[in-house]
């Protein structure tokens, strides 16, 4: 197998008792986020783009089994054949799966028996890092680090579907109960902030793990403009709304009017009740909306639309990552919800908070080059019709991001932990 | 609320011991039936037709609260007032519901908690019985009997629904173990019956339970005709397949041909391999084909189109009534496959095998009067678009059905447990 | 080829000048109704059910090719190879063809090459027949009857499908000028006519042509019943619309209520304004709904909801075609819109006004046997998930239909010059 | 109304009788080219992203009532009221427009009829023009301006929808005769053409006409890099198919992947036949393919899988107009299908014979400030899911394109004139 690293990632830590632990923290902190979570809800999809948290858990496990464990043993025996039918995503190049459509059907294995699996598996891998020298050859350092870095991003997704999935019950129930509740604040007021432009470099810098997607660094012209110091509110997001904002065209990409008369849109996803008494649908179960939390759950089509409104416009990426770069942030703790910014007057909420949607398209960097092998899939195949997100969520897992990080997401999609930060010409 | 009774339940038995014995015991069935499945099982919905184990549990539970408990009972609380909309199928008169396609979506209440919920139904139910007379009032027999029978038609779709759904698997899990294999024989040759023709009487007899779409019973004039002693075979119909049935539009209904093209069909539901290596998936796992069984999961397009091929066609309900009224059939057992016909030379196989398609298009019958309040939907606003199934298959429960009984599906539907007897002018 | 002639057909006239200035008449008729049409509204096709008036126009042109001249003539070239693909309009037998929602497509030949494949046609025909004997052989002269009345069903789907057509345009225009408009008139009251029920015979006498679904002539079993001796009127139809029926479940059939809710169903087709202020679209243009005319353009779960609504039920086919029987009916003339009832307080509209919707879906007489060869599939092909509708419509041809006839349409269809007739049980 | 022009169109003619006489030269030019098709032609509608050609000729001329007419003339009457509705393409700040996907429904206005549409049309802006001063007020000069882009923007649209028309009957139609054929050349060989990278300005020079989306000229930082001196050609393509090239997942894009999947893709859109002996339908009927002619009729997906299949990719628009900045064009002509490269060794044909997909979204340039008014519906909100093409085609109307023109498609469109051209990493 070829190795799935990506330039720049070489100077990654090769420490094994490292490597180690970090795995199995990580594997443990997912079984942590399923803990809530019953049989019943772990098998049902809501809709083609959810997975079930069983198949997270499962997906995640073959992961190893397929670019680590098969290619660095010999005589390693899978731990059941049909699993790599089941819980191969999207790789062409490993054979074919279960359509995507149709993973909440997979009720056997049972959510315990993926226990079993995962566990046979965590313990598969450290026997075989046991094995190793206390510097782990690159090629096994990297795959591990792969292999961690996407189980972080399955622990968002998971979060992401289950929301989903609850929301479709009447009863809306709580994923978990709510954190004792701070005063309700009101918005603080937005700023804007000066970009000075010019030749600037972006994408990873090679320190530490990235996705391919983000390499290689490179020089762009960033033109002088202004960007909000805090992100749209939720309370910004309900004027919009107030003023009639789904209902003139004016506001609206072609596409994105086409998208809100098709599907009767009014709010953004997970809102309800009516303007004036607006309850929003969280993990934590249904409550008044915060009109000082960021808004989350709108789509491109949204964003933009509230941007035009507003009479703004949505940053480029590059523009996000200059000024990401003179922002301060918290450290960062996983949350269910975001919180609103700080009254700090700070450039902020770069993370910890929603992605945020750019109007950059998704598509290769100059001198892109996707990884070799099947994990060369994992990027570079999406890059037509989608749009880039930036910083990361509440429900991202900590230190998973970064400021070159490169998420993205149809125009359409609602279900990420997605909003805004308005952006305008110097 | 109206009384569901129908024309000619009125001499069913009034008994209360014997009632509260019969509810228990199909009450206990439906738990029996639903043991071998975890709760991962319970909850997934392979296709809209299709609905989770643990629906039919709930649904069935509902049925007693909405039209025995809560009309019975001046101060009887519902266990859940969510479970109303869960639970309630299709009765307009109840209110909004579940949408049928999204059932699989339902993961709480738990599978456990379903089973407290039937506990829980099941005492209101008994307690409420033993305050009334040794000899119940009319009105609470017949929705008891109301009751039971719905929840054996519950069974019956409990096992078609599951099977559905393992078959999605691709591991193809059985549902319980095979039991022992006798030899495999070769299917016996068929033969014609004669029935004579002329004015006869179809519909329920007025003794015992019956729906309101059995009844009035009333005169048909029936034709001379033949009618086949055995229903037809796996064997049967690999011989049309090799022949290119399903290759050669003539034998087909228009609608059918569409059909058989849009799917690219092949052969009936669950059949795999190749012809001549054919095998065939049952609720005990994968395995070859059985020549001799009656074939199954066939639609009406399917089944029309060989009795076409065989110079045949199928039989009114009529006359399917008129030559069950002179069958002989073993005492009705459970099975999960249904078995060849003996070698007796008999008119058989017309209950406790498979359900048989008839060419008759389900209308009402003559002076058809639909059941009085929400019941009244239980039969009467399905009649359009549908055919006529007669008899009962090996997953009926043994006892539910009857000569006068009236299935009915689509004409595409091939998850239901039916084949088909041929039938010829006289 | 295999003579498409049903049984019952024997003694049709075989007179060979009859029969030839039939067959120029019929021809003329088709371009008299062709000719207030541009060549722009002779190839547009508002919906897959619906086909362009030069489709109308060719297809008929093209029956006789196949059917009567390529099997009679055996140095026959037909005009254009291509036309056999262009025009065939199901027959499998007869090969590949133009998809049925594509037929909008065929530019070309144009509407002119139309007419002259029309005239060569014609001149063919006419002098074949030339070659014949002033007696007729039989099958030459049942493919002209064939031919002749296929053509006659072809005029009314061509006054039906361009009416769609030109309903689509926003500016309604008429086909036809309105003829002078009588005053309008009350709807006259409804009286209900009594039939003895008892052993009678329905189907087609074998007196002059009849299609292979109206036969055999058979006995069948009606019941004493109650038949209207009118038609239901636009006005009956508005108090049931007020009285809120389009918003009611228990009126409706199952698959009529998501009819409703999928289509956002108010009124029948063609029918805009408000209530109290009903405007209809027809063959003249919009005007003024005429609350006498009887209802036009109502599907099966419309004509049924009506009848529930209004205490009654639809006749059966059986039923219909005895009350028929008794029945008075003026001289047929073709008219674009159906004209109210007369005050005579006879038993009347069993023709010349609307196809009546039955209860009876569409199924094979006892005996029935589809004509050998291609024609087979003329008929009995589309027998499942149809219903019966009988009489007759102002834009059926005059002459062309009679009590046995049996026409048919999906329970969905509200395209069709088609309203109700009620009947209950005595 | 706010005045439809973009900045840098300041410096454009306002030269009235220049103005007046390219009008009138660029209306002839659409009649000219309906003139070979029939009413019939004129009015069918193959799908919903093409119009029919009579369509486009009477949007072209309401363009003209709607925002020169109308705005400059107080008592402007427009021609009929009703060709609002029927001939708005997309304006939602214009009104209620016919249904894009029902524009083959309107067969009245005739095609004779539009014929008079425009003809009046013409008459009232010549004699408008005739009342205006020799040198046009700038407002007027820009509304024609646009007004004529916008006709011959529709002039190849009128070519690619009749072309697609045309190919669905199964005659395959030539819509003009072919030209002399010259004889068949090889492709000639292709070579590589460097880009020195650097700033450098794209964008529309602000000389002569532009749409807004080609504003403002900006700075961009352009790679070294190498871009292809010819088109890529049929037979090149053809390499990739007989390679398996629409059978390995591993060329594709995943949404590309999707798309071979559920078309049965398997050559670019109107090739037929075997590899080994292709066909080609072109508007001079169908063919042998010529390999050395471009290949065209290949959308995004095919495109990005054939330059990964050669281990090239595609240039982004910045590379494109710098290559095409030093590259040789001949005059151009229209002509019905696009020439062989020549064998000069120039760098050529980057106009004149197939729009070329870049690897550029269409997104808004830095600083892109929409028209105001309706007019500004023009090109911004098309700003999502679309990918840029460049340079021009073999019907593009001669002098319409340069080398800052942005035409756009969304990836799965096939049937633009459009091809690829390779460029690669330096």
């Amino acid at each position: 197998m070829n190795v799935p690293v990506t330039p720049g990632t070489r100077d990654l830590s090769t420490n094994r008792d490292h490597a180690l632990a970090r795995f199995l923290g990580i594997r443990a902190q997912t079984e942590a986020l399923s803990e809530p979570l019953s049989p019943e809800d772990q098998t049902a999809q809501s809709m083609p783009d959810c997975s079930p948290t069983k198949w997270h858990r499962a997906h995640t496990t073959w992961f190893f089994e397929e670019f680590l464990l098969g290619p660095q043993l010999a005589d390693y025996r899978s731990f059941n054949p049909d699993y790599q039918f089941h819980f191969n995503s999207y790789y062409e190049a490993v054979g074919p799966r279960q359509p995507r459509p149709h993973r909440g059907l997979i009720t056997r294995p049972s959510a315990r028996q993926v226990g079993e699996y995962r566990k046979a598996v965590d313990r598969s891998v450290t026997d075989f890092l046991k094995t190793q020298p206390a510097e782990l050859p690159q090629q096994v350092a990297d795959v591990m680090e792969l292999g961690i870095n996407h189980e972080q991003q399955h622990q968002e997704l998971l979060l992401m579907d289950i929301k989903h999935l609850l929301s479709r019950n009447r009863t809306h129930p709580a994923y978990a109960a709510a954190p004792e509740q701070s005063e309700p604040r009101q918005s603080k007021p937005m700023n804007w902030h000066d970009i000075t432009g010019g030749i600037t470099s972006i994408g990873h810098s090679g320190d530490g793990f990235g996705f391919d997607n983000e390499f290689p660094r490179h020089q762009v012209l960033v033109p002088d403009c202004q960007i909000a110091d805090r992100l749209v509110t939720a309370g910004d997001f309900a004027d919009f709304i107030t003023d009639g904002g789904y209902r003139d065209a004016q506001w609206w990409l072609s596409d994105g009017w086409a998208w809100v008369q098709n599907n009767d849109a009014k709010a953004p996803l997970y809102w309800h009740g009516d303007p004036g008494n607006w309850q929003l649908f969280t993990l934590h179960g249904s409550g008044p909306l915060d009109p000082a939390a960021p808004v989350v759950h709108v789509n491109y089509y949204e964003a933009d639309a509230y941007a035009h409104w507003a009479g703004a416009r949505l940053p480029t990426e590059a523009e996000w990552e200059v000024a990401a770069a003179s922002s301060s942030n918290a450290a960062e703790t996983l949350a269910l919800h975001p919180a609103p910014a700080d009254d700090s007057g700070d450039l902020q909420q770069f993370s910890g908070a929603v992605w945020q949607w750019t109007s950059s398209p998704y598509t290769a960097y100059p001198g892109f080059r996707p990884a070799a092998g099947a994990v060369g899939e994992y990027n570079g195949k999406f890059m037509v019709d989608q749009q880039v997100l930036r910083g990361g969520a509440c429900i991202t897992a900590p230190g998973h991001s970064r400021d070159s990080y490169r998420n993205f997401y149809p125009a359409a999609a609602q279900w990420p932990f997605a909003g805004l930060r308005l952006a305008r010409d110097a």
